[in-house]
């Protein structure tokens, strides 16, 4: 998919919100547990709930892993029915790998080529070559971790370096890679403040922003400093929709929380225009 | 397993060999292909060859997850094998993962419960809360990545902040979170010049230390520096040994090349005395 087609779909749906798919077996309804693939179930009835809602999925893939085989099952089964039913959605797996060159190759070639997604988010600290693999494919999206929403992200990317704070430098610096129009970036909603200096630097970037919701950031601060004239913002929501209910309603709960956000965004875009 | 019991193994071994798993469908001997799992069948002869001349194995997952379910089944059952046949080895998932504290939590999880490997591998670039997860698991040990083995290595680790390299930064801070006597760290060969610094920051932590053989670094230098009272060092050798050969006497030849650093090690080791 290009970043064409996710700005147009973001338009027709009124939406740029992202859905993150990290389920937790101790936090989904009983009901389900009696299934035989419980994790692809929840998943399934979500999106079929969500997807006119929404505009992105992402599955966290470390919620996929801690269940081994079944979970990788279950992971795959996730994204080939997103791209079998709703193929105008745009996926994120949310993986944050990263390793040199010829390995990073072979996760490029994992989330990219045999579980098919749009998109994989990558961790930067190994620099140039463990990133321009994942650039090398056409239509697909590399998403680099930047400013990160929780409290860590001020242990090391917010450090000066060289006159300038790490995340800066990393972005700085990346966007000058091979096939750099395939980039964005990962910045935590928790630190609305710094959209305005990251704009300056990647105008026309996409943001892929986490920590709406159960991390405490703002909807409205982010779309202030964060929105572009492509609209430029995916923002992930996970905990807060997915486990709005424990019972046998958890999909209706979930469309109504995820229908509150996108009448937000509605909102906001409506203000652009 | 504890330090201690890796330090016995190196001085029963004569060696502190780690192999490098990453297995490649178009590297490995053709006649392996006809197998119904060529990735295990190679593991599992390399590994019978040479598990009395190396302390560690370490798989890097992405070239398990580049086969999807097929790649995660073969991991499984490598890491199966070794614990059950060889429990004296340690076992180390490279797999460069770290994300927001709950998800750092199911990356644990992963590695250390349902894969039951001693160790995993970690980027650092999301601060300490992304860390901790894996540092709560008794007898479990984290290696964070500090100065890689690849050219990227200089786009970031080696920026100057506050005063200080980043690698240097990362290990200083990370040597202050809980349990950090479970940390080692990842330090490539191809910086022998920089374990000088690195061993005052840390003394006494286990390296694990890519990039000697294909990457180009060198035994003689990494282990002048590198060495501490309980040999700290664990050196890794991947593609050297692995696809020594590409015909049926692979695991004869593998051997013959880990034999060479294990004899080159003994040496090394003779001298400390």
């Amino acid at each position: 998919m290009t970043t064409t087609q996710l700005t147009a779909q973001i338009i027709k749906k009124k939406s740029f919100l992202c859905i993150g798919l990290d389920v937790d077996l101790e936090k989904i309804p009983n009901h389900l547990l009696e299934l035989e693939d419980p994790i692809f179930e929840f998943n399934r009835i979500l999106i079929d709930a969500t997807h006119d809602l929404c505009v992105a999925y992402k599955p966290n893939t470390a919620f996929y892993e801690a269940y081994g085989i079944k979970g990788w099952q279950s992971l795959q089964k996730t994204i080939d029915y997103i791209n079998t039913n709703y193929p105008e959605i745009f996926t994120i797996a949310d993986a944050k790998r990263g390793d040199i060159g010829n390995t990073s190759t072979m996760y490029a070639k994992a989330f990219f080529e045999d579980l098919n997604f749009d998109s994989v988010t990558v961790a930067p600290y190994m620099g140039k070559d463990s990133v321009e693999p994942f650039l090398a494919f056409e239509n697909k999206h590399t998403i680099i971790l930047a400013l990160t929403s929780n409290e860590g992200a001020f242990d090391f990317q917010t450090k000066t370096v060289e006159g300038k704070e790490l995340y800066q430098t990393v972005i700085e610096t990346s966007k000058t890679w091979k096939n750099a129009h395939n980039l964005m970036y990962v910045v935590g909603a928790t630190k609305a403040a710094y959209f305005a200096e990251i704009r300056k630097i990647i105008p026309n970037s996409f943001l892929l922003v986490p920590g709406i919701g159960a991390q405490g950031g703002s909807l409205e601060d982010v779309c202030k400093y964060g929105l572009n004239e492509n609209i430029g913002l995916l923002i992930n929501s996970s905990r807060a929709i997915i486990y709005a209910s424990k019972e046998k309603d958890f999909a209706q709960k979930a469309r109504a929380e995820a229908l509150t956000i996108q009448r937000a965004m509605e909102t906001i875009l409506k203000k652009l225009n």
